[in-house]
């Protein structure tokens, strides 16, 4: 997601540590005593603008939801819609995928998200996809035993290494689907990309997976 | 698929038994010695009208290609295809995928061939799809260690389920596309199904599976 350069972000990420997580690394292994109150932890990997973590938050009161995400200038928008929502149970933290083990100790994440991650459609670049087996097994790490994985994705070629890259670490396939909106889920929340493309007839493909232990 | 009925299909599967195996529960644990003559042993539950069986045939003249159909009146399609194209390589038994373990020992197949599986949408009737887990049963004790299922549909909802089905059996995923055709897959043979759907523009699944052992 491209935005523009926002010079105040640093500011205004500062200024609203209610909700976001300046240090997080500091509180790894106390997540459940220090922020959710012993609630469930319920991340998403690249949370853009937050309208799914906002709208799982209102749907899921009894869950703590962290949203991370690597570009400030778009995370300033997620903050920016929890703070007018009022949610109490949403933290932020902007950061890269790749320290997730520095910032959660073992089992201490009860479910991930993955939503219309970047597909990195070339070759080379397939390390940098987020289910890509080096991420894959820092998932498995902060995961509790048993915990699961929820992705959603508009990209065909994401979606099909994926479920490869899934089954080949050990994942076990749960649910999926190659046309949520056909279902017609209740309690699905829309994604700003699942929006768009939504609307523009696109199908959207979600997975669930559990993670080996 | 329906046929008309064929009064003359008896006799004429008994007229061919070159290619076809009437007692094929009789070969139990003897298919390499007394059929392949050794060659590796690639079995299509629900043949059809056998275009794939003979394009595959042609293609890998070193494999023994086992057909398996219910149909009586479909089966002698798929007999007179390959009695026409004069393959040595190919046998047919027109018997229910229910029989799998009377006719093969354990380990004796190296592959097997799923395409365009009635996809039997009602929920009653989940244990008749060829994915069902009693069919994968009898698939992993035929199926050689690492033997593979290659399944190909254009049913997405059969597809869906396969997906969970084969991963919840313990099954892992080599290999998935949703999209056949745009993979141009020089080696893809095509069944009757194939060519008529694809030629509609509709999307064919793809996907290979190794089984546990």
């Amino acid at each position: 997601m491209r935005a523009r350069h926002k010079p105040w972000a640093d500011d205004f990420l500062k200024e609203n540590t209610a909700i976001v997580e300046l240090n997080p690394a500091s509180r790894k292994g106390n997540w459940k005593q220090e922020i959710s109150d012993g609630k469930p932890i319920h991340l998403e990997i690249g949370t853009g603008k937050g309208s799914f973590i906002d709208g799982m938050a209102a749907n899921y009161p009894s869950v703590q939801f962290v949203g991370m995400e690597l570009v400030k200038s778009i995370i300033v928008s997620a903050v920016e819609k929890v703070k007018n929502t009022g949610r109490s149970n949403v933290t932020f933290i902007n950061e890269n995928a790749e320290k997730l083990t520095e910032i959660f100790a073992e089992n201490e994440v009860d479910q991930l998200f993955l939503n219309f991650s970047d597909p990195w459609p070339k070759n080379r670049h397939e390390k940098r996809r987020l289910t890509f087996h080096t991420f894959l097994s820092q998932y498995q790490q902060i995961l509790k035993p048993g915990g699961q994985l929820v992705m959603k994705s508009d990209n065909r070629g994401l979606f099909e290494y994926s479920l490869v890259s899934l089954s080949q670490f050990g994942c076990t396939l749960e649910e999926v689907t190659f046309d949520l909106h056909q279902l017609d889920d209740p309690m699905n929340v829309m994604t700003e990309y699942e929006e768009k493309f939504s609307a523009k007839g696109q199908p959207i493909y979600r997975c669930r997976v559990s993670f080996p232990k």
